[in-house]
């Protein structure tokens, strides 16, 4: 079998790294050419030490001819708004692209445009599918754009559509407070960031603005059938690596704890990566994989749901990683066992 | 003037320690005596290395004879269940108390017994006050038995009060996303707190269940004047000190951001250790201090109220010497500036 | 081509999971049997709850005629003292062994039973092949047995065998400050491994008579073809993985920082998993990989080397692996990239 | 008796911030004036915001007058280089300075100029006393200016100086090994401490070349009478505060463990802030405080000294403070405890 030849798009960020790192194990796929936006062509493993005998290619300035010549699919890592800036010549030199941005995932421009901006590409909106392959893996087959989700909505969204889906809870009353951890705020140095300022924290931030609050809820609103209402809260905490999402509804109809687990069970019965677990997840049982710990609970008359997930896995590289291999029908696993 | 002569109760853990060391630089008050269950006697230093070359005490088997000719002040950090077969004796002897534990906390002695143990000291039940000087300041300045709060109550119901005291929220649909640092879980080694399994972790606990629930619910159905329903659910996070407390409210009238802080900052406006700030806390800023830092905002048709503290001090430690203070009548920022 | 079946005995602890997830991206070797000295059987997932839905096996009591059915190769994860009970009857039962504990990597059995027990298989010690491929590739080709390095070990070997080959330093006169992050002390809490004490903690421990100390000797003497003497110093900081090992010597010529970075590329030339840096190591490129990164100085008359691996990959499963690859004659990279 | 008016000079940094923290709790001093080198004044608590509620200065651009006016001692948290520019003029408007850049520590104008920059302020090296009582205190007693030592070379010689002054090593052969939190970095992000980037992690830098060598070489050689070489290697861990200089040193003469642990008990037998241990020293345990914990051992040959210390307290703010009360003959623990 030929393998598929990935390109990796945006490769100097931390989401680069991992998807390179998550292919150097895959078996069908090998990483054939990196980007950035540089004007000069760095060693990937000067810029990722981490690399260093593991990736012998440069990380270059993009041209468009040689990605068409190197490369099957895209793994887009740019970021926000810069993304649907490239992606448009991508498709068009045939390429299937997994875009990690949020330029694909709102479905109404308008939203979007409020909440980063104007968009330039909206040609190609309907054409992609959200990278969520729980919820749209058979649309995800056949696409040639897959628009990644954001690590909060992955770990929000996977604790909420069961509930929706079932329509046991009222779905204008959902509260997602989530704790990151410090990966999920990007490679740029800031004050917030500094080691000493942030080691031994954890604090809330973007307090009821979060441009990821659109996007879950659209998702949600496409399971439920009707409009919802999520007010989500993002904390970043001082660890690397995972999300623990604590979802807090309100039920419609009485269910036991046991229903409860069951009700997610079912849902997620011959997903992969989705693991509902007996007792609470914690982000270090997930961190460098592509797995989700979900653990429902019936409390004091309402449905609690938590989730863990790696945001730079399941929350960004893996499930990219994920998108591809299903967009090209090879194993959904590959490359994440 | 005399100083203050304080015994530490239980002073083998992190909160009898923490309350030696913010004694020792108290202008006012001097410790004079520790003890914890143990048959030995053992130097303060060689348990808490800390304390090598600043206090010279043993940790002795507790004498209430002792006790009553070497102490004015006893600052009781033995556990809950425990402390109430003590705190009568020291009561009898004529020293006034700072209890750590939950055992006069709750004055529905039945909603105790549920939660912990049967009460062994019914009696004292209500001769004790709730050590939170933000409510209970004039009855602690009579007090010879303060009830001190725990540190997830400290944190949620200082967030909660400024709202259910001007009764501008639905005090049944109050919801608490609490983290709390590891020193929260005490000193005994457990493999959930082990440190390869804990670093770089963080988890929901206790789901539903938490026994400071009914505790947070009773102060606040005090303030309310009415019952109150709070979902308080629990994280334990990979810091050592500080808890994050995010509340989320419905409110029963319209407030703008600006009436919001308004409203908190009034109600504070003269509290020594609680800060209303403009912009979300963070545990570190409050770490090794008495403070609480609060951060209100309306958000989505939602209060939602964003507390920090030290969960050793403003959580516990400092609190009681806050307390101690108000008993005795001196500064109560004494020893905690 | 038919796949190892591979037996990890001991798969409670850190290396044991470790091993495991290794094992699940091998494309020729595939776990297929655990154990554990527990009477029961307890499915791997709850015993390491990483592995739920990616490892469906029970980790059982040890039983050597299952073992002989069920697996070509053990990997051996018993403590020190405990494996040589264990080793001969799997090498009894024709299984290659890879064996993680101490028992035999010493030659000298007077210097294990000074440091170590009473040795109850002799016999075997100089069958085993110590399993640093760097130095040992050739006879671990053929061998059955080999003794895994001690994860310290590991990082001062690297870092002194270039030197003491080409003979440019005194081998009287080494010393070696290594920092271990504190999955290194294993998976038993303790009271100063318990979250709050070791956190934002690093500290020297067993000083100057860590039991690696004549492991590190014994083999720096087999490079050198002459007696050597280091002294070594393990710390242990409040990090999850990795070691920085920090190694001090007297040149016995002058050598430029140039001939000093040569010597060490050329002794590493071929090396897979050996890197020569142009910059200090940092254990957090290392991490969750096989390799190792070196940096040499000429410093103040002296020659520094730093070297860094991960402790729980390069220095235990990860080497156990390309151990068992190489006995096994495939690529010694597989299931390591 | 009338407050010590304090200064703090550069007061946007971390030893700013705790150096006023420290004076928040002196008996006999208050901080009166907070300057910085921006054209604005902002509010203490913004700049800092631990220090809400408990500090309602501003920090101001730097004008003499007002200096002179306001303060009797300034503390000069002024970088390297900088502070010699600001220095003269303080000491001409009376005020007593403790300076904590390397500005006045080297008393060799032509090792300094080596290290740092050309010198302009000449005249005043010689005035300057370096400022470790443990060394210096009878000259700090009558100093106006105190040349606050360093962090690395406080760890450094209060672990050598006892061997030095009994000449009982081999002052050509020292080896000082030592990590320091990453506050000793600070404040300003980059892109080495970018949380993601230097958490769990753990580093040595500038190989053999560290400005803090000469300064140590510098006072120990006073204390030797006599040349001495030191190798002194730094690292840089994932923690916030505290430095473990590991220091291994060649004996002259026999010494046991008793003899050796008596001689370091005997020379810092008086000092309030150097605690001799019979037990490895720990940064956690010295964190947040002015102490010194050492331990002495007789290892292989050799002679070992563990030091811990917190570099931002008995490493910068606290020993300047310290050294404070020490020129206006006030307690040398005020303060401190």
């Amino acid at each position: 079998m030929k393998k598929i030849r990935a390109a990796v798009i945006g490769a100097t960020g931390y989401t680069g790294r991992d998807t390179i790192e998550i292919l150097l194990s895959h078996r069908f796929a090998e990483v054939t050419y990196l980007t950035a936006s540089s004007d000069d062509s760095v060693p990937a493993s000067s810029m990722h030490p981490r690399l260093t005998g593991r990736c012998g290619l440069d990380i270059e300035p993009l041209n468009f001819d040689k990605l068409a010549d190197t490369a099957d699919a895209a793994l887009c890592c740019l970021p926000h708004k810069v993304s649907m800036g490239f992606v448009p010549q991508m498709l068009e030199k045939g390429l299937k692209v997994v875009d990690f941005s949020a330029d694909y995932r709102i479905k109404d421009v308008e939203v979007y445009q409020e909440h980063y901006a104007p968009h330039t590409d909206k040609d190609n909106i309907a054409r992609a599918v959200y990278g969520l392959p729980e919820l749209y893996r058979s649309e995800l087959k056949g696409a040639d754009l897959a628009a990644n989700p954001g690590c909060f909505p992955t770990g929000s969204i996977l604790g909420i559509a069961p509930l929706l889906n079932s329509q046991v809870i009222d779905p204008s009353d959902i509260c997602v407070s989530a704790v990151s951890g410090a990966t999920g705020a990007g490679k740029k140095p800031s004050p917030g960031l500094h080691f000493p300022n942030h080691n031994e924290n954890i604090r809330p931030y973007k307090i009821g603005s979060h441009r990821h609050m659109p996007e879950i809820e659209q998702i949600c609103a496409a399971v439920a059938g009707d409009e919802v209402n999520v007010l989500f809260q993002p904390h970043i905490g001082s660890f690397d690596r995972g999300i623990i999402s604590s979802i807090y509804t309100r039920p419609v109809k009485d269910l036991s704890q046991a229903e409860l687990e069951d009700l997610f069970k079912d849902f997620y019965e011959c997903e992969p990566f989705v693991q509902v677990l007996d007792s609470p997840p914690e982000v270090k049982n997930v961190a460098n994989t592509n797995y989700c710990h979900i653990y429902p609970a019936a409390v004091k008359g309402r449905i609690a749901v938590f989730t863990a997930i790696d945001n730079l896995v399941k929350g960004a590289s893996g499930q990219a990683v994920q998108n591809m291999n299903i967009m090209f029908g090879i194993d959904e696993k590959e490359g994440l066992l």
